[in-house]
């Protein structure tokens, strides 16, 4: 067993405020903060804990292989990930090594389609491990679009806009309330859906819910154009549409 | 319109230290605290904000008419409840007329099946009113069960245990990753409907996941006995069947 513990941190859906008193209290202790980051970026986590660190802070910064230059699609772009965690899990097992604990920082909530999963997944079995919850993003955008999703025995499912249409189809008829996510170039394909399921006119889009920029609206309000990835589409539930 | 504001907070799994930064703040501040409790209990809610609040808050203890003794399904059951919510509103429009600010503090986050939404539903055209997200309860569940929920394009579900074995078992073929919560008396048919759908073995059972008492088990190997209502029963999502 490796003598360091890993800590993975959810940081909730943007706003710092949103943050756990946890994560907060253990980001000012922590002696080595990895995070995933974008090439070119400074990295979303990475910029939510600015001015919490200590000063002597270790940082290990996990950059992505890819932006979109390789399609999700495209099956270098599957590989190319996996090889990707595997170079992170093992720059996490240099200061595990040495005793000292490392934290990982995510966005939203860690075991909720969070990246730290995957290291997460490669270490837990070598080190002591420990999950901190954080706030989801999808429950930040529904707070701030003053939607309340699911009433009494409503079933809400969560829906990656990356399916095909027949499969999203299929789970919006059988569920009360839905969350897209993933949403990016596949908002034609999700407006299309929703209208095929008699759900379009309810629907919300949230883009960078509880961030600066932040931007709400009916979704058949929305003017055309290009939907960022982690934009949302809220579907709420029954008692809404009453 | 009323002139104090409705802030609507959401505490979190259950642990205080899993309470947000922004909520702990606005506890700290707030004049008047509402907050539901059950007959002859102090109040989940409450508890978690024992010592955090101003000497001279003013509280608002609002207690369920029913326990056990009208059951869910009986007519009697919707139309108390019903009542009970006219009553509360009622209750905080006392200090919002007179430009009070109220605090209503809510388990887990507000709009994911929180008591709070129905006077959210009735106050929200009367005064400007605020949701603080809260990390939701089956984020703290999963997190300390230790179990990567949804990957990649993982469809994830949240089925009331409350629904029919029929509706219950179609939901569960459509999604990857599934939250049963509502489980209780529930628990029965929730494993019958698991083992028709194949997912018996992978379910795990939370029952007070982060607070005291906390106890997590493979559903398979469960004793016998009651479960509390608000144990939950997660199915991970694909990745974690491979």
């Amino acid at each position: 067993m490796l003598q360091g513990r890993l800590f993975v941190l959810g940081l909730g859906p943007g706003d710092p405020d949103l943050m756990t008193v946890k994560a907060a209290r253990m980001i000012a202790a922590a002696p080595v903060v990895a995070f995933f980051a974008k090439q070119g970026r400074k990295g979303h986590a990475r910029s939510m804990v600015d001015g919490q660190m200590r000063h002597d802070v270790e940082e290990l910064r996990l950059e992505y292989p890819f932006t979109t230059e390789v399609a999700v699609e495209d099956p270098r772009y599957l590989a190319g990930m996996n090889e990707f965690y595997e170079v992170c899990a093992e720059r996490l097992r240099v200061p595990l090594q040495t005793g000292r604990d490392v934290t990982l920082l995510c966005e939203g909530d860690p075991f909720l389609y969070g990246s730290a999963m995957y290291l997460f997944d490669r270490l837990r079995t070598e080190c002591h491990a420990e999950i901190v919850p954080g706030v989801p993003g999808m429950s930040g955008c529904w707070s701030r679009a003053n939607l309340p999703m699911t009433h009494g025995d409503d079933v809400l499912s969560v829906l990656p806009g990356t399916l095909d249409e027949e499969s999203l189809l299929a789970c919006l008829k059988l569920c009360d309330a839905a969350v897209l996510i993933k949403v990016g170039r596949n908002l034609p394909k999700i407006c299309r859906v929703l209208r095929a399921a008699g759900l379009f006119e309810r629907a919300v889009y949230v883009e960078r819910g509880t961030m600066e920029g932040e931007h709400i609206v009916k979704l058949a309000e929305r003017k055309d154009g290009p939907a960022p990835y982690f934009s949302m589409v809220l579907v709420p539930g029954r008692r809404y549409a009453r």
